[in-house]
């Protein structure tokens, strides 16, 4: 408690491609997803007027403010970094596919839960493979709001 | 020049989904990613060495700093906002598949070239239609550096 500098002294290990299993599971969370931060975060980067504003919202498709579908990416990439899944090169995306179910509210509380799909060590570069996972975010009401299907690199121990 | 609410009186027109066609281009951009806001936008959704500090980056698969993926793909609905693609709900996706094949640098000017490729009119509803348009975000070398076919909402005119 008294140095915060390491105050995680249980800090999860480094993980490696033969350390990965399907089936293993992540989770991360939660964030709370503020109408303020809505708000400037599609101001810079989304701005329409169901991402700024609750009133013009009302009249559009969301009934309400809702948060840009990539600013719950941005804070999805922040619960994964955040969750066990700690990779010896960090997480380095090469894509995948990704869906929004429900639109994120001001308030929500944002929690991750991932899972691995797939493991596909590289046939031309042995001490490597591509890792399939999927990250799903609820919100506080166990809805999925974000799916993001991801092909990220992992690497074998040297 | 004298009225700043009102500095763009050419605003392209808003389009239903029956002005839409297959192969319709629109474009936007450029947009300079500062070193500066590379650095936030990582420190606050996915702090990682070779987002962060170009030294730490130095010596990662990046070698040299590189933007978050997900503040390239934040700039990218960014460019489509701007784009002429102005549909009369906004642009509202349901998801799609999105790679980078590139890193985004420090100094980079991205600009946005979107092609539609499909449009499919509702089945159960009549009034609307589900068009998947891919957004391709370059530098200024002409290189890719993020692709994200999307699926998005339009509406017929009422």
């Amino acid at each position: 408690m008294s140095e915060p500098a390491s105050n995680n002294p249980q800090q999860p290990p480094i993980l490696y491609l033969d350390d990965l299993a399907v089936g293993q599971r992540f989770t991360a969370g939660p964030h709370l997803m503020t109408e303020e931060r809505i708000k400037s975060f599609a101001a810079e980067f989304d701005p329409q007027p169901f991402h700024l504003d609750d009133e013009a919202a009302q009249a559009t498709i969301f009934r309400g403010l809702a948060a840009s579908g990539w600013h719950t990416a941005a804070v999805a990439i922040k619960l994964m970094v955040e969750s066990d899944l700690r990779l010896s090169t960090g997480l380095i995306g090469f894509g995948g596919e990704l869906t929004w179910p429900k639109p994120t509210r001001p308030g929500d509380l944002l929690r991750l839960e991932a899972e691995i799909l797939e493991i596909a060590p590289s046939r031309s570069k042995p001490q490597q493979g591509v890792v399939t996972i999927r990250n799903v975010v609820l919100n506080q009401a166990d809805e999925p709001v974000y799916i993001f299907t991801a092909k990220i690199l992992a690497f074998r121990q040297r």
